[in-house]
């Protein structure tokens, strides 16, 4: 099988002026200033936009993103939508709208693409392009209902939410009720950091410099989506649901020592909802069973990646490379490749295998072991 | 050497009510509600009072602690207060004159303490305790006023800091100036995760449940302060400052790959202050010379303490147990006497010598190896 890459961003080339269709600031628009340039542009109360970020081709055609895969080695790319476009704070309809059109346009592009190269006996045939659908978390019952005609209608083989919707957790009555649509539908559910803790009690912004608010707050984000999963009994609920997390779960492993120790140590104050460790949810080193949960393998360490390794299972790490964004990996897979003291059943995992247990469920019967107690 | 540990608090047993005294809320009391067990309690704006935090005759009484050094084979107590007590959202002269009283009390009970046994042939003689003071980081004039007190009147070999003052980080000028007074002074800064980040930017608290501040808002803190202090150059224009974080650094070395990647692939985000990439004030492996600052061993996994110590060197981590509080480590020090794949020498320095250094500065020729470019 070739390389599948989990994380990664696409946009259309266009899409009308949501701003302007809605009476209301918040929305994004993508501004081609000069020919394979252009700028990611936000509207603002009072009718000004901020230019946040310049992307080039390679984040709406697809011409040129199987041409950076071929020059890298990957043969699938999984797409979702930029996390800025999650519209979680508007109104739903409008969030609906803006979601099906997402939807649409990442179902055309895979639709379009060229199959995969393939000599897994087993695998399916995958297209060169796979997409995880985005719904209005803000509404869980219109979320969940496109998060049905994502599967259903359009073929995906599940979603990408933000680590959290206006402020609430995972562990939320309404994106729990999601959840469950995405497990009862088989769907995968990836999710990304975004709207990101960088604010002290007192309001004070402590991440006004040096993009700590991607370098520091990102990792912190994506373990506090981790902890309110597992701290909210989540998965206790949701026994076969398939939940991943991007930039290979932020500072969640490193830290599950203390989490561990302080859900022990105060059951008071951290068992509250459930009585289940943390650590119980990790991989159990005793019978080789995996995590009870996926992520990506974008953490830029060789180090770190064994650490996710160790504390998590090959079962459960997917390249992913944030892919076509700089804090992405330049190479996708080259950290997997390359990092020592892994071996090669565990490297072959996440750079196919772990990809395609997240996406489509425990293999039956095509030599990847299927996971214990899934 | 005995094992020295880095990180304890202590409070007197009994201090004036500071509320009554300067007569705004916000000052911390120690409720003695019955013999051994005290309660201690903020005041807020309105006369209320917050009980937050129960704790037992070890937090105050040197001869309990004594008895649970003993047991758990622990030498030597750095003492420090308990953040809350930093108060630097006070008047500046009542903070200096909490800051006055709590470090009179550190010193008293560093000279009362009985000297701790000692077989190693060039280290000093040390008591028992050992402590860091406290300073009015509000007022970088009279912080380091106070700073030099601790350490020429008191004999402290430097002092603790919160990771932020009022929301200010650690690049902030004020809080760099008091630095380069420790660094004139020959003072040690140990740097504890308080007033953490948790609310996101539009304000809403993501932290409300499963005590999340401290499972996650501190680690990401600390990495908070770490960035700020690398990112902003501090060390550059600090040379011989020695610095160290409590939690091993919270999620700073789990996060490097990606700060590290972060700096290179935005330099006109991430180097404006100083053109320093993050990874070089790791331990370069090349030439054996370990990092330029310190961190604590309290990580509370063995994978971790491995990953501290490949990134930062075992001349960098001390042990630290956050002793009397439920969240630190129960026998401090047995993470490190017990982590698998540590050589002898690494678990000495840990157990003491790291200790030794950050404390009293490089040593001449006591065996312990000073650090290239110190």
């Amino acid at each position: 099988m070739p390389t599948i890459d989990l994380h990664t961003h696409i946009l259309p080339e266009r899409w009308p002026d949501w701003t302007a269709r809605t009476g209301y600031p918040g929305w994004v628009r993508l501004d081609h200033a000069a020919p394979g340039k252009a700028v990611m542009r936000q509207s603002t109360a009072g009718g000004a936009e901020i230019a946040f970020r310049e992307v080039g081709r390679n984040c709406w055609d697809p011409a040129a993103r199987l041409a950076d895969m071929d020059a890298a080695d990957v043969g699938v790319q999984v797409l979702s939508t930029v996390p800025v476009m999650f519209s979680y704070g508007a109104r739903p309809a409008d969030a609906l709208d803006l979601a099906r059109l997402l939807n649409d346009h990442l179902a055309e592009v895979c639709r379009s693409a060229p199959w995969a190269p393939h000599d897994h006996p087993h695998a399916r045939p995958l297209r060169r392009f796979v997409a995880l659908g985005t719904i209005p978390m803000q509404d869980p019952a219109l979320a969940s209902r496109e998060l049905e005609r994502c599967v259903r209608e359009l073929g995906m083989p599940g979603v990408q939410i933000g680590t959290n919707v206006e402020g609430r957790n995972l562990d939320d009555p309404g994106v729990v009720d999601v959840l469950r649509a995405a497990q009862d539908l088989g769907a995968c559910v990836f999710v990304h950091p975004w709207d990101m803790v960088r604010h002290d009690a007192s309001g004070r912004d402590r991440m006004p410099r040096y993009w700590l608010p991607w370098l520091v707050g990102m990792p912190a984000e994506t373990s506090l989506a981790i902890c309110s999963v597992l701290f909210g009994g989540v998965l206790e609920s949701l026994p076969s649901l398939r939940l991943g997390f991007a930039h290979g779960g932020g500072s969640f492993c490193f830290g599950l020592g203390r989490i561990r120790h302080g859900f022990e140590a105060r059951p008071d104050l951290c068992a509250v909802r459930s009585r289940v460790s943390p650590g119980a949810y990790a991989k159990d080193h005793a019978t080789g069973r995996p995590a009870r949960f996926f992520v990506d393998s974008l953490v830029h360490d060789p180090r770190a990646l064994a650490m996710l390794v160790e504390t998590l299972g090959a079962e459960r790490i997917a390249v992913g490379s944030d892919y076509p964004f700089p804090l992405g990996e330049s190479r996708p897979g080259e950290l997997v490749r390359t990092a020592a003291g892994i071996d090669a059943a565990d490297r072959e995992r996440m750079l196919f295998g772990s990809a395609l247990e997240f996406l489509f469920g425990p293999p039956a019967s095509d030599g990847l072991k299927p996971p214990a107690g899934n």
